[in-house]
């Protein structure tokens, strides 16, 4: 216990996860460390998924509002999705349980630009925060917090909640301590620029603060962090992979681009992982990330000394990596930073630094219009996360999708799409395994002839070129040609038939 | 012409409209200053487009691709639009004729956001720029220029022209000289803060630059400014005023909001000036502003002395106004600041500063999405302008808008937006005559009910409430009930009949 809680009078605040949890009551407002399956507590949502549990059991309601910083994992988001204790979640899920609670109404969940979770709340209008847990790797001596595998929210939760749980994690590496760069930014009228003009500049401290009165309770765990596997890249992936390099060296070839790139952001997921990849063989060298979310990608870049440093806010890790980095995390100091997520995702520091953005999709339209959350318009599948703070203020901002999903019954280029979460502005190249579409000094007509006859895959490609025809004859208006009672019919189509093609 | 034009080398460029025209050639790329009918220059285009015509009419191509700030004036887009002169306009418009083009596919169309068209074409992707067309109010006795009432994106088009034309207009004030503050932002990766963290704060210098070698024209002209008259607030447009003005009070009683407020961007038009000239009567003092345009309300403010500083990067007056300024220019210096529109409209600045954006919209859905641009999904009207630069990072995202336009024919709330400018996320607060429903904190389905029941047309709102119903029953999910072969039903209405309204 001394190894990670060196402070004696918190020492005496150690209760199980049962007696700690039991500080959260029905209705409470209560904010989580956690990003994309990092860094969030284990044992206490565990034990208090129970005591809803026990509670619905007898009849009485209990059920909570949970912030965090992002996505959680299984002992969170599953466990109190599944005794349905959540009235109400923000900003990013990617738990099945949590999404079905949300899907069939029965949790209001807030979808915020990851970059803006912490202003919303310093605001006041998420609710007065009756309890922070957050998961450290240790507790110093003068009470000072030594973060672990994500920061997220952690500095504005530990400001703004009225009591404060300390989940300690006995999994996480003890030489996390001095990786952490911590920042805040405060309120307006007050803030500063933020001092950072290269993803290596370390403008804060190593510790988050806490007042101590008012932690209520310390919890030792030893769970491991989500670290889910990832596919391995398949030849689509590749493909874009390829696609997306190509690109970019002609970038640098045309002197639009520093041969060291800019900054780069990747999404999460098989295919930023491809690119991430792809780029362990490329000519680029000394390249930097600027970025949400360490990848098993990022470290094989580290590792291989293409990338001299990588910035974010958390860890999203296969297991495999993550007992790597946990076995060697003292080396990668100073060449990985993690920040609070209104630093890592600012749209101050994205545009200052000219990053080169990858995300992924759920559909396109023909004019570029991205969705990346709502399944036919109106199911939740995860969240906008980081990737409108990328997208809108990036360099270059990179959109990658295979062309089809579900054996090809949903295309991903539709005529018009169901929601937008990405502006026809913030998406300068998208990329299907089936070719590259450079959008960039488009108008709305150039966009659709680019994407329509580079990213469609064939068995959609006389579908959408049809539409268009048509759209070109009898549109209202020829600036962005648009048949109204055709625009979302694939996706009228899928939810009838269970396939976007026609039968 | 002494007294404008002060060095002798640049006198011996001086020559008529119609000869600096004919530096223009079809197919160029040329870069005009100009911003919200401010600032353009107006001998050249207008003799360029009588080039064009002539042209035409001997059944010769002339057309060109046109880049400003924002928003022309007649002499400008109206008559290059009337000759059918540009293949390409960017990044805003709002002359009717250049407005056809655009509708009937004749002109290709790109929407940038405003803080954003300069580092697009530093890039070079819209084109390499042959040609600048720039309106100054003088040229000093060292060749350096003297803005007029707009600076726009001319640091970047006199950086990137071949060749550049300097338009002296006698018309401007001279006054106008130290009231601007040239600070170039530059490109990644040597970007640095931009060191603005007050609205008042100067952090350039008062004149443009060019290379003396790159100026092969100085035309003089007389013309004054677009300076369109604004409609008298009508009753709604006061109503919407109180509102809003009932808002930020209870804001500031709150504790969420300073007793000066935070700095206030206000979009251009009828309702943003009700709401302004609400504000001279309102217990707020000390206020500020940071926004893209001043408007004849920010005038009335300032000079009511309620505010203490206004910067922009344009005026968009109307003639009294403009008169009333042009005698009196000497008295603002100081508390009047034009800026380059890349920090006007600077993510990084209006974060930092947490501005109050106020913006006007041509329809939002039941959740709170915006469409800014696309008149039935189809139709440019103007442009996105900079609302998305403020709505997405100010510290509250109010926009505003009668609940009903063409005499009642067209719903302002409709079921889907067909066309997203602003998501959800980027949407806090939205105000009709009928009603202000405040956004933040909510998920979809309470975004909805809150709409529905606080800003919607009586006429309009059993439809919507009997659609948001049957939607919650047979949605595809309930996160954002929709029914997608209804979504956009109002606006195919529409366009069958001439009306939203059900026959």
């Amino acid at each position: 216990m001394a190894e990670r809680i060196r402070s004696a009078s918190l020492r005496k605040k150690v209760m199980s996860a049962a007696e700690a949890a039991a500080f959260i009551k029905d209705g409470m407002v209560v904010g989580m460390s956690g990003f994309t399956g990092s860094g969030y507590p284990k044992a206490v949502p565990t034990a208090l998924a129970e005591q809803m549990q026990a509670a619905h059991d007898k009849g009485d309601p209990f059920r909570i509002s949970v912030l965090t910083g992002a996505s959680t994992g299984p002992e969170l988001d599953g466990a109190l999705g599944k005794a349905n204790g959540m009235s109400f979640r923000s900003p990013f899920n990617t738990d099945p349980a949590c999404r079905d609670r949300i899907n069939n109404g029965e949790t209001d969940f807030l979808d915020i630009h990851l970059g803006q979770v912490a202003q919303f709340a310093d605001q006041g209008v998420l609710g007065d925060m009756d309890v922070a847990v957050i998961e450290v790797s240790a507790i110093n001596e003068d009470g000072t917090l030594v973060p672990s595998s994500s920061i997220g929210n952690n500095v504005t939760w530990l400001k703004l909640a009225k009591k404060v749980i300390i989940e300690v994690s006995h999994w996480q590496s003890l030489d996390l301590d001095g990786i952490h760069d911590i920042y805040d930014f405060g309120l307006p009228p007050d803030r500063k620029p933020i001092p950072l003009t290269k993803p290596s500049d370390l403008i804060g401290t190593h510790y988050l603060t806490c007042d101590p009165e008012k932690i209520v309770a310390v919890v030792e765990a030893e769970l491991p962090d989500r670290n889910a596997p990832f596919k391995a890249a398949d030849e689509g992936a590749r493909k874009i992979a390829g696609y997306l390099l190509d690109f970019l060296g002609n970038e640098v070839k045309k002197g639009r681009l520093p041969e060291h790139l800019l900054p780069l952001q990747s999404g999460v997921g098989n295919v930023a992982n491809a690119v991430l990849a792809g780029l362990v063989d490329s000519p680029f060298e000394n390249m930097t990330a600027y970025t949400e979310v360490i990848q098993d990608g990022m470290l094989d870049l580290l590792d291989c000394g293409k990338l001299t440093v990588a910035s974010a806010t958390a860890f999203s890790l296969s297991p495999e990596a993550a007992e790597k980095i946990n076995a060697n995390m003292g080396n990668y100091r100073g060449r990985l930073i993690l920040r609070p997520q209104d630093v890592s995702n600012s749209a101050e520091v994205i545009r200052r630094l000219g990053c080169i953005a990858m995300n992924s999709l759920i559909e396109a339209d023909i004019f570029g219009n991205v969705n990346s959350t709502h399944v036919m318009g109106s199911r939740m599948q995860n969240g906008i996360g980081g990737s409108g703070d990328f997208a809108r203020n990036s360099y270059i901002s990179i959109f990658v999708t295979p062309s089809v999903a579900k054996g090809g019954k949903i295309s991903s280029i539709v005529p018009h799409v169901a929601h937008t979460d990405h502006l026809t502005q913030d998406v300068d190249v998208l990329v299907t395994e089936m070719g590259l579409a450079d959008l960039r000094g488009l108008a709305p007509r150039k966009r659709a002839e680019a994407i329509i006859a580079n990213c469609v895959h064939p068995d959609y490609q006389p579908l959408l070129e049809d539409y268009y025809r048509r759209a070109l004859r009898s549109s209202y208006g020829l600036h962005a040609p648009t048949l109204l009672n055709e625009a979302l019919s694939f996706h009228q189509r899928f939810v009838e038939t269970g396939s976007m093609l026609p039968a």
